[in-house]
């Protein structure tokens, strides 16, 4: 049987990326509270292919996740990704996993605890002459609540679900839920997925006393995040599903407090979380 | 060439359903403020497939739409499912037809208006012997906001969007507009598309005294199909993206006020809208 | 602080479901070949709420998942239900968990293993006057062949990726992994995670010897279903992403090999897997 | 009533982008058949906000959009833009439309007409200093089959919809139309929403006499776009619905023929088309 992808290829033109996205694979990641937590990834993996070859052999991206088994770490990205550009014989690959990552959270006053679901992505690039890059995402429920509705009015506010992304590059380990909580203190409120009465008036109140824009929030997001030594490049972004309006409000910042060609290369491919929408 | 769907079938089993799903179709709708309105629907249309074929003529679906070249009224779906029927020699054919539909509304004190997009549903079902049956859905944003969380705090009480859904079936001829209406009216507030600062004063106020929950809304909305003559059949249902929480609260109401064979073997095959979902 | 949940309604309606949706939760559900697995749902729970009350208490759903640590099986669902209607003081409870669950699957000629993700739906309906209701749903990606395009044409013949949908109750057990392999019997080739060469070669000449329209899958899966004796209830559903076309087909047929009062109450409040959607 | 959004804000820091996204808004767009179209867009638009306010003033947005009546065309967005600038006292402005737009196709033999959909995107920038920068978008579905399959098998190939997705910059006026063109022509065949039994051997046939890689997709368009002297700036993807898989090729190649400064800041800021992806 013929190897069609390794036949030559006369039109000289490099592919900057090719693979295979969207498969649903089970992962294993590290966890601060329980060392690991099982979740589901929606994995993407893809390499550059060079001019001389007519395609890349997709079945050996499944065989490279398959060989760790689906144990996924922030550590051992460069390792798949230098596997993967080994196996078919290119200069460059990228990987991104997306993942509900479990957080037990205790609710505000009662501290009855239970689990916590956000979104999660690792985006690791890996270039066989400039080295590895990785790109950690989180995706954050919160509560906003608009200081604008709040003066203007007698009583009441308007306040909603909002969703804080924030995309980070670091110098030292981060872990996710330090993030997390670092969202989370720049909104009006933060959000549980359990609350009894007397939570349920803690949060309520909280989130009067706390108005925010959404400007507000990834303001006070980029402080942190400049006053974070750690953090080389950040970009965060905000959706708020507003109560009182049928689209959504949305703010970004994005701050290179390092400039790196290996960075600038990595964002060229770099795909985020989707896009959030609300399906009707 | 062989006309492969007319060759026989030995299974003897009847197909319930079988068409096309999912096609974009540009349409032409009636509106009770301009006369008509061009929106974009998608369409499913399929038929019962008699045991004696072994397929149906998929093209002819999409020959059918053309045929009407996009005006889809409440009034013209019979026809169109009679012509589906005949062409494709089948005792029954149903259509959904699921589209935004834009109506202007006008900001509740400086009356500014903007144009506001809701979804409609029609679904049509057609049986040679039994006659027609019609189902009209509306899906419709609204803000709710806690009874228990403004009765419980001190200041303030969490809102957010909610989404309300509304199927009937009914005698008489219905305006949108008028279902709209109505759903609007037993939440805490109707949602605008541009508000000044006066419009967002009075929102915010007439939904911190209004506090529904869930239950309220598919409560009100019922007693209003139950006292409305003309609604044989309805189904309400309320998703409220809870600021709060990032799961959702959810109530529903079904109501027969007269039973038919007829809109029971409508049913059986109605899909409504898609389960609404907020995409990470 | 008040009950407001507890107050009373005078408006007499008792609301059919009301409860919370979309709970991302981390499960753990049995499997045939590890005894277990993890895998993450969405849930989905609801009971009735009489019309002497007001509202239901939300937080007490979540603390009825917590209760079970998220370890779900098709059978302690109808305790977790009687839990939930005792917790909540209703008659009646609904409960559907969807999730990805994950097969070790053998490419058909080298038999290199692999992980296949199918879609799997778990729905429990708990009446306390009538009894407990299941049913089980599996959706099935596979590929279908085109038996006109194969037969008109001197070369080549259609295919794509189709998504088969079957629900069914059941008297005694079924394993997941038998629906799925019913399912992947009655398309013109089943789907794989990897492939190497032989095995592509294989695929590909099995799905031009087996051709299929959307009709004969689901009349394969109607005679498979209605000579197994467990099963007293099916719907079949198939939709495939024509690949000669930007709309897909779609077939279905539903069978009641028994009726019972207790299923018919299940479907009307059954949702089934959301409608598949190709978002653009 | 006190203007919030004016107040000063001491945290020095200039928000990127801030405004409305998800409005979904009826349209009227420039079409070359009939010089115009009616059609729906979801649209995203935001400035930038310099450090002195605390917030923009989101309901200028919409007024923005009410004031040119939904009609957005290539040429009036720096109009447009320039409008938000001003009204939002804002160095940058960014506009994104995403809309269904349609074309009527022709059967490849019997010449039947039918209406095709394709999803176009407009992205506008535009920028006090440095001026305006457009980029045009389209996402189109072919069909592809694969090369592999076809010299490794005796009979038979897998092929599948895919969705070529072409976003250009270009010096001089492009008609989608033409770009749809170029696209097509680089695929296996193109996709006709009706075919009749002569149409459907023939895109059978030509399928098969064309086969394509994702990467052979992407390198096909590459030289087009690189021999069109309007077109400065392309990227181009594909995605393929691969029929023996459940996961999807995924391949990219993008290339500046000029670089600026401007295009570079657009860069940044820009959203294509969401992710695609299919919902179970």
């Amino acid at each position: 049987m013929h190897d069609v992808q390794n036949y030559p290829d006369d039109r000289n033109i490099t592919v900057d990326q090719v693979g295979i996205w969207d498969i649903e694979y089970p992962v294993v990641v590290k966890d601060r509270a329980n060392k690991t937590q099982s979740t589901v990834a929606s994995v993407d993996i893809s390499v550059q292919l060079l001019p001389r070859f007519k395609g890349t052999h997709m079945s050996r991206f499944v065989a490279v996740l398959n060989s760790v088994k689906g144990e996924i770490t922030m550590s051992n990205i460069p390792e798949i990704l230098k596997k993967t550009r080994e196996t078919l014989e290119s200069p460059q690959a990228i990987i991104a996993l997306r993942f509900p990552y479990f957080i037990e959270k205790s609710a505000p006053v009662t501290q009855i605890s239970s689990t916590f679901a956000i979104q999660v992505l690792f985006s690791g690039f890996s270039d066989a002459a400039s080295g590895d890059s990785f790109i950690l995402g989180v995706r954050v429920p919160v509560t906003s609540l608009c200081p604008c509705s709040k003066e203007i009015s007698s009583y009441g506010a308007h306040n909603q679900r909002s969703f804080v992304t924030l995309y980070v590059q670091f110098s030292d380990f981060i872990w996710i839920e330090d993030l997390v909580h670092d969202v989370e203190e720049c909104a009006s409120c933060a959000i549980y997925p359990l609350l009894k009465r007397e939570d349920e008036r803690f949060v309520t109140e909280k989130a009067y006393e706390t108005p925010v824009f959404a400007e507000d929030i990834v303001r006070n997001v980029t402080e942190k995040m400049m006053q974070n030594n750690k953090i080389s490049w950040f970009m965060v972004e905000t959706l708020h599903l507003e109560s009182i309006h049928a689209h959504n409000a949305y703010a970004r910042v994005e701050r290179f407090k390092k400039q790196s060609p290996l960075l600038s290369e990595h964002l060229r491919m770099f795909k985020g979380f989707p896009k959030i929408q609300t399906l009707l």
